[in-house]
């Protein structure tokens, strides 16, 4: 049996910046993003791009970074790895994450590339096409794994997006092996269908062998399973893992451990203005439930109610207090 | 009689990129900070009160400039002088305005203090409370003039914030007489009630000596002319200027000239989240109106329907097309 945890979860992922701005259709179709998706770019394209990007506003992101600021926001004790460059994002993104009372003491990157950036087009109907070039971020690698802060956590949560560089991939499974052998759980987000689709073995290898609990959305489930049968894939994470959440847009979400199966509605919301971080914040209030035991159910309640939040304005970082917004006492 | 302009307005201002985040009244009473109000901090408190901050989101700001950008998304042609450093935070600046149209090429400053930053506290109320390091902004002088370009806009519009520093004030003068000599308007905001107390002598003699159109909330006007007799006041704004606009917050705005009065109702919005930028909008919008030769009524109509743009979400930035917004054509 672990000792108690010093945090309910460590999050591990890209350490990025975002760059967000409204665009027209016509700008995805003449800038050739792809619509909804996440695509990587390198230093030459995001500074053309940029160029072409309309007046933005930048907020801290990255996927696993923004549901480590929700669980904060929450009320849960966290922790941080991810990568930024010793330049001014840096500094931008360490304060951000810091502020919100994660633990953060990754080393950031000296005469390297520069922090990483996500230009984020978000069109009318609120979808969110990111275009990442990922500079200091892609070096992280096992040196940047604090073994006794994985030891220390009780859940450690794991980016996917990280998995298009093989260092990352290395390291993912040393803290897995970290956390299992200190008797901790271990948390992985599919994140991105094309980089399921470009990585499939490495997942599967490291959802049948080293995570406890899976996050994903419809899509990146069937890709990963290479079906269109949602029930199939439903059965076959269930006999991968011990828990998992898989997101549906409107429908609502699905929450499954081996003997229980939670069918949970999307929370109505008056005006959807931006989908960035629904995902994340998604795993955010499921994370806060399983690190307090709550039933199926009410993770998957909290979920649907902090995804609702971060879809209501421009940005993946919550606005409001969230253990007011969820009703949660300070205690959890 | 002056030739035909190449620009509609050109600004001059403070060059700086807002650094924005939600927090409780009580963040304000333990930073001694002035609520509602613009204070000048020196580079360590900026430090300081960075890291106190909340996670914030970083958007370009600055009064001048936030009225050039609403002008350009409402159709006018426009450029700015303002100075930045040679860092992130002034490419940034620099992106997001040349973004919106506007001609901006005002040499950055090298070897010398940062890209100026404004950090501004958001209460639950939606007021603003700004705590600005002026930086590479207050090096702003009469080199940084680009006589041409004065002489071929309408209406050059300058910041009553830059008054804070001798050269600024000198270059405003100069700026003045160039824009006179070649048959152009001159416009002014007094841009804060502190700023004016603190320089009340230099104010009134730029007013009435250089200014054509004059901007000011009611606090400022009375605060320029040492009265709390409103009406007073008006009489004495319509002796030394051809045209003002004085805005009253909910109670909305009095737009006069030689012989002619408007009082335009402020637009209602459903909820108001941020007031950053909402008199550099309402500006915006009545120097559209001014430029176009519009009515005084549908000048201050203007106004008001991009100033209920600009706090109906975070940030001193229109998120819309202000054009369409406004049901303007596209030949305004």
């Amino acid at each position: 049996m672990a000792n108690p945890a010093k945090y309910d979860v460590l999050g591990i992922g890209n350490a990025i910046v975002d760059v967000i701005a409204p665009v027209e259709d016509t700008f995805l179709t003449e800038q050739d993003i792809t619509k909804a998706s996440m695509t990587l770019i390198d230093e030459d394209r995001a500074q053309s791009l940029y160029d072409a990007f309309p007046p933005a506003s930048e907020t801290s992101g990255g996927s696993a970074a923004n549901t480590i600021a929700g669980l904060a926001s929450l009320g849960a004790r966290t922790a941080y790895f991810g990568k930024v460059a010793d330049d001014t994002l840096g500094k931008t993104f360490s304060h951000d994450l810091r502020a919100t009372g994660a633990s953060f003491d990754t080393s950031p990157l000296v005469n390297g590339p520069g922090t990483a950036r996500c230009l984020i087009a978000v069109t009318p109907d609120a979808q969110r096409s990111m275009s990442t070039y990922l500079g200091a971020s892609s070096l992280f690698g096992i040196g940047d794994l604090d073994e006794a802060v994985i030891q220390d956590a009780a859940i450690t949560y794991m980016e996917g997006y990280l998995f298009d560089k093989d260092e990352a991939k290395e390291a993912f499974i040393h803290a897995a092996e970290i956390a299992a052998a200190a008797g901790r759980k271990t948390a992985l987000t599919l994140s991105d269908l094309f980089c399921v689709d470009r990585h499939r073995p490495s997942f599967l290898h490291l959802v049948r062998g080293h995570i406890d609990i899976l996050f994903a959305n419809e899509a990146e489930l069937l890709a990963l399973y290479e079906t269109d049968d949602f029930d199939r894939a439903l059965d076959q994470v269930r006999h991968d893992c011990a828990f998992a959440a898989v997101t549906r847009s409107e429908k609502g979400s699905v929450l499954i451990s081996a003997d229980e199966t939670a069918l949970i509605q999307a929370k109505p919301i008056e005006k959807i203005v931006d989908t960035t971080g629904a995902g994340d914040l998604y795993a955010a209030g499921v994370l806060y439930g399983l690190s307090r035991e709550l039933p199926l159910a009410e993770c998957g309640r909290l979920g649907s109610v902090v995804a609702a939040e971060i879809i209501s304005h421009y940005g993946a970082r919550a606005r409001k207090n969230l253990q007011q917004l969820c009703g949660l006492s300070d205690n959890g």
